[in-house]
């Protein structure tokens, strides 16, 4: 069944701090090429039938009004993956 | 800088409460599209300097041991953006 990828941050001028948390526990683990993390979230939407313009437009509305906080989060992807 | 996205989802064998929340309340608000939902997290690690072979490397060990729990999850993808 075909899935609709929803991918959404944590806008830039907000603190995020479990990716501040990750930031700093990665030097301690070796990792020390990164500069800073942000974590988001990232939602698989089953689709019954096929993505059509409507769904993908019923998805990007679910987005914005339901899998993000429009007032700390941004909608930085929704994106169509064929699957198996 | 350029920043490399890691995408993390639970495994499909285990169940994803907020996922599921997140379904059964989709057509209560008109969004009648969807078989389900599954929530991952998305991580963007912003890199200093060059992405090279080496980071990249570096980036998926950092997904597979400390940005993912690979008991219960998976991670879909590790990817180069390159930003503004």
């Amino acid at each position: 069944m075909p899935t609709i990828v929803v991918e959404v941050m944590p806008k830039p001028e907000i603190l995020d701090p479990q990716g501040k948390a990750i930031a700093n526990a990665l030097p301690h683990l070796g990792f020390t090429s990164f500069a800073g993390v942000r974590q988001g979230k990232r939602f698989e939407l089953t689709v019954e039938g096929e993505v059509t313009d409507e769904v993908l437009e019923s998805a990007r509305t679910a987005a914005a009004e339901m899998l993000s906080n429009p007032v700390i989060e941004d909608v930085v992807s929704v994106s169509v993956k064929e699957d198996i």
